[in-house]
C-alpha cells in the first residue's frame, strides 16, 4: 500500500526494538528512543529560514489595484484586509490585514493497537515558522490540491489511508476552525483512521501512545498545533474505559469523570446550545473585506521587508526565505504572519460535585465563520491591552498573571502553525481556582470536559485554542 | 405578563371553545373552527401591494460607487454582487445579486400542553410577497433589533417569552440557514419555548396540535417557511412516545420507526458525517463580494423597475409599495427578489428493513456558509435547465417529473419567505421508489428521518426546503 522507501521500517521491527526498553507504557518505543530518534531527525531536517524583502519573495507580490499580497498562481493563500463592525462597547469597529485560504486542507493521524494499545503515527515535520525547527506532527499534513492529486507528483505519505475506500476504519472526521484572528474562515478536515494493517514506517514518523504524547504535551515547543488539534478529536471509546479511580490523585480523578460525562454537569447540554446561541444571534460581526491598502487608515503600514501598525501591537507580516531538506520542494519563499508577543490562553478549572468542569468563554473574533467558538477563560496577547482601561481589560487576566503557583496544574509554551506563523507562541496554563470563584458575565460558562468533547463532531464549536487545551486533557489516560 | 390586547383570550377560554367540537384530534380549536377563525383573519388582515420603480422606493437606493441597492439607514438587507468559483464541471464559475443581511433574527413557537397535548401558538401573518396574503406563521419573526430592543417601540407580540431568563423552558434553540441560492450566510435562530402559564391568545394566534398542523402543511400555501423551519425542529421527545404501530397502515409505522431511530440505518451516523465532511472537504465554492453593477458582464442588467437576466431565468429584484392593516408600520416601500418560475423539491423515499429512508444530497449553492449542506433528493427550479445537455440536469429530475400518482405520497405547493421574496413558490413532493432505485454518485446517501432531526441542533445541516419535507414528516404523529 505505502512504497518501500530507504530507512522505513516495519511495524513488526519497530515493535520489537522499543519493546526491549519499554516497561512502564506498553509502547512500542520508549521514551528514551524517542529522544534519540528526535534528535537525530532534528539533525536530519536541518534548514535556514532568512527575513528577505517583500521584492524578494519569488512568485509572490502586491496586487497593484488591492495592495493584497498575493500568489501570481492564485493559489496557497493570500493576505488582504478585513473590515469589521460589531456591537462591543470598546473597539467596536476596526481594519486589518487577515490570510485568505479558502481551501480545506487535511490533517490525519493514522492508529492503530498494538497489543490492544492505542498507538497514532506521528511525524518530525519542520516548518518555517518554528521557533525551533522539527516539532511532532500528524500523520498527514496536506493541502487539498495534494489530497485531489491534482498536481500530481509524490505525493505526502500515508495520504492514501485518508482517502475514501481506503483499508482503515474512519474514527473522526470533522471540519475544524484555525486562529480567527489571523485567517479569514480557515478550516480543516480532522480525520482519524484505525488501520490493522502492517504499516511500513518511514524514518521520519513513529508510533507514539496517548500517554506518551501526553507527556510530550507538556514539553514546550515539542507538539505542534496541528498535532494537539488532530489529538483532541480523537474519540474517548478509542482511549479505552476509562477507570475513573485508576488515577493516583483525586484531581486525575475528576479529570477522568469530566472526560467519561460521568457525574452531573453544572448546565444540561441543550442549556450550552441555547446559551451559545443566544451570544451568536446576539452577537454583530460584520465581516467585510476590502483592499489591504485600505487599512492605511487603521494605521497598517506597508514597508519594504515588513507590514506593520503603527502601534507596535498586534503582528507585523514578513517574508521568508527557506532552505530545507526534507521537504518536497527544498527551496522557497513565502510571507508569514509575525505576532508582536506570546498570547496567554489560560483555562480556570474546578471540581464541582467530584467532576473537573471547566470556565469557557464565547468569543467572537474578527475572522470567524460561525459568529463565536468557545475557548479558554483567559485568549489574549496580553502586551495588546496593556494601555486598556481596568474594565475593558480581558476578565481574569490580572488573576491569571498573578495566581499563586499551587494552583497551576500545567504551564507550557506551545507554537502555533509554523507554516504561516513565524514563532507564535501562546503560553497554556490550566490553573484550578477556588469554590467562590464565579464567572463574570453571560460570556462564561462552567462545562465539562465530556460536554466539551462531544461538540467536537461539529464545527466551529472549539477554537484552535481550545481544542490544544483539550488535547491535553484527553491524553491523560489511567496508563500513563 | 402580556399587556391585555382588546380581543385576546385566556388559555381555559380558548378551550372551553374549541372543546365542544372537538371530537378526533384532543385540540383546544376544531379544524372547523381553525377556519372560520382564519377566514376571518385573512379579511381582517386586508393589504395591497403594488410593483414601483426603483426610483419610488422610500428610504431605498443604488449607491453611486456600487451600483448595490441598500437602505439608507444601512439597516435591513442590501442586494450586492457575488462571484463564486467552484470546481463543479458544468457551470463551475458565475456571479449573481444575492441579499446580503448579516443580521440573526428570532424566530420562535412558544408551545403548551392541554390536557397532555402539545399546542404550538401561531400567527395568521400577512407578507408581502406572500401569494395569497395570510398564511400560518411562528409565534414570533422577530428581528435582531426588534430582540433587543434597540429601537423601542411596542415590540413583537410573545417576544419576553423568547428572552434569556423567561419563565419558559427551552426545548431547541439553534441556528437555522435560508436559501442559498438567494442570501449571502443568511441564518436565523429558530427557538420553540414550552410554557405553563395562561397565555393571553391575541386575536391574530390560535393554539393548534401538531396533529392539525400535519393537516395544514398539506394544503398549499397555508403554513409559511419560517413556520415549517421552526416546525422541523421541535425535539421527538416532544410529540410523545412514537407508538410506531399506532398509524393505519405500514407505510406510517415505516414514517414512525424511522423518526423514532428504530430499526437499522444503511449508514452509521458517523459515516454519514464522514462522508459529508468529504464533499464539503473537496468541494470548492470560493466567494467574493463584488459591486452589483460587476454582473454586467454575467448578463444582468438593472432596468427602471427590474434588474433581471438576458436569458429570462433564475430570478428578477423589484420594488413593491404595500398598504397592509396589520403591522407596526401600516405602510412602506421594498425590494423583493421574485424567482422566474416555482422551484420544485422532492424528496425519495423508500422503505429499508421496515424504516423509511430518505435519499438525501450535500448540495453546495453560491451563498452557503458551511459549503454544503444536506438537502432534497431533487432541489431545483426545473426552467433553468430548459436547454442544459442530460448528463448536466440535475439526477431524478425527470424521474420524478414522470413518476406515476400512485408512488407520491404527498404533493403540496408551499410559498418562501414572503418578507423578501414575491410569489416564491415551490412544489414539494415526497414520492415512495422501488427497491432497485440506487444514488447516482457520491453526493447521495440513504438516511433515517431520525439521522437527520439529529443534525438540526447544530448548524448549517439541513437547508430550509430539506426541513420544510422534515416538518410534514415530525408532525406526523399516531394521534392525528
Amino acid at each position: 500500500m505505502i512504497d518501500s522507501v530507504s530507512g522505513t521500517r516495519t511495524d513488526t521491527e519497530s515493535r520489537r526494538s522499543g519493546r526491549a526498553v519499554s516497561s512502564v507504557d506498553d509502547a512500542v518505543m520508549s521514551m528514551a528512543d524517542f529522544y534519540s530518534w528526535f534528535n537525530t531527525r532534528t539533525r536530519a531536517n536541518s534548514f535556514q529560514v532568512e527575513r528577505i524583502a517583500f521584492a524578494d519573495l519569488s512568485g509572490w507580490g502586491f496586487d497593484p489595484d488591492t495592495g493584497n499580497l498575493v500568489h501570481e498562481s492564485g493559489r496557497f493563500f493570500s493576505l488582504e484586509g478585513l473590515r469589521v463592525r460589531t456591537n462591543r462597547s470598546w473597539v467596536s469597529e476596526w481594519g486589518q490585514p487577515i490570510i485568505v485560504q479558502p481551501e480545506i486542507g487535511v490533517l490525519g493521524i493514522l492508529v492503530k493497537r498494538f497489543d490492544g494499545v492505542l498507538h497514532c503515527l506521528m511525524q518530525a515535520k519542520m516548518e518555517p515558522g518554528n521557533i525551533n525547527g522539527v516539532q511532532i506532527s500528524p500523520t498527514v499534513q496536506a493541502t487539498r490540491s495534494n489530497y485531489l492529486r491534482i498536481h500530481g507528483g509524490a505525493g505526502t505519505k500515508y495520504l492514501e489511508y485518508f482517502r475514501p475506500g481506503s483499508r482503515g476504519r474512519v474514527l473522526f472526521d470533522g471540519l475544524q476552525s484555525e486562529q480567527g484572528s489571523w485567517f479569514l474562515h480557515k478550516r480543516n478536515r480532522h480525520i482519524v483512521v484505525e488501520t490493522d494493517d502492517d504499516v511500513p514506517v518511514d524514518e521520519d514518523f513513529c508510533w507514539l501512545t496517548l500517554g506518551q504524547l501526553h507527556r510530550l504535551l507538556l514539553l514546550d515547543h515539542m507538539v505542534n498545533m496541528d498535532a494537539r488539534s488532530v489529538l483532541s478529536c480523537i474519540p474517548p471509546a478509542l482511549t479505552g474505559p476509562h477507570d475513573e479511580h485508576a488515577g493516583d490523585d483525586s484531581f486525575t480523578h475528576a479529570v477522568l469523570r469530566s472526560l467519561a460525562g460521568h457525574g452531573t454537569a453544572v448546565h444540561e447540554s441543550g442549556q450550552i446550545l441555547s446559551w451559545l446561541t443566544e451570544v451568536r444571534a446576539r452577537q454583530e460581526l460584520v465581516q467585510r473585506r476590502v483592499p489591504l491598502m485600505h487599512l492605511v487608515e487603521d494605521g497598517w503600514r506597508t514597508g519594504a521587508d515588513v507590514i506593520d501598525h503603527r502601534d507596535g501591537k498586534y503582528f507585523d507580516v514578513i517574508a521568508v526565505a527557506v532552505q530545507g531538506s526534507n521537504r518536497e520542494v527544498t527551496a522557497w519563499t513565502q510571507p508569514l504572519l509575525a505576532p508582536k508577543q506570546a498570547g496567554l490562553l489560560a483555562l480556570l478549572v474546578k471540581r464541582i460535585g467530584g467532576t473537573l468542569h471547566a470556565l469557557v468563554q464565547a468569543r467572537s473574533d474578527a475572522g470567524m465563520l460561525n459568529v463565536a467558538e468557545l475557548t479558554a477563560t483567559v485568549h489574549c496577547q496580553p502586551g495588546n491591552y496593556a494601555d486598556t482601561p481596568p474594565e475593558h481589560r480581558p476578565p481574569f487576566l490580572d488573576y491569571v498573571l498573578t495566581a499563586p503557583a499551587c494552583r497551576v496544574r500545567w504551564d507550557v509554551l506551545h507554537s502555533e502553525e509554523g507554516g504561516r506563523f513565524h514563532h507564535a507562541q501562546n503560553r497554556y496554563l490550566m490553573l484550578e481556582v477556588e469554590d467562590e470563584l464565579v464567572a463574570p458575565d453571560d460570556r462564561y460558562r462552567w462545562m465539562t470536559l465530556h460536554q466539551l468533547t462531544s461538540l467536537l463532531p461539529h464545527s466551529n464549536y472549539l477554537t484552535v485554542e481550545l481544542r490544544s487545551l483539550v488535547a491535553s486533557m484527553r491524553s491523560l489516560t489511567p496508563r500513563m
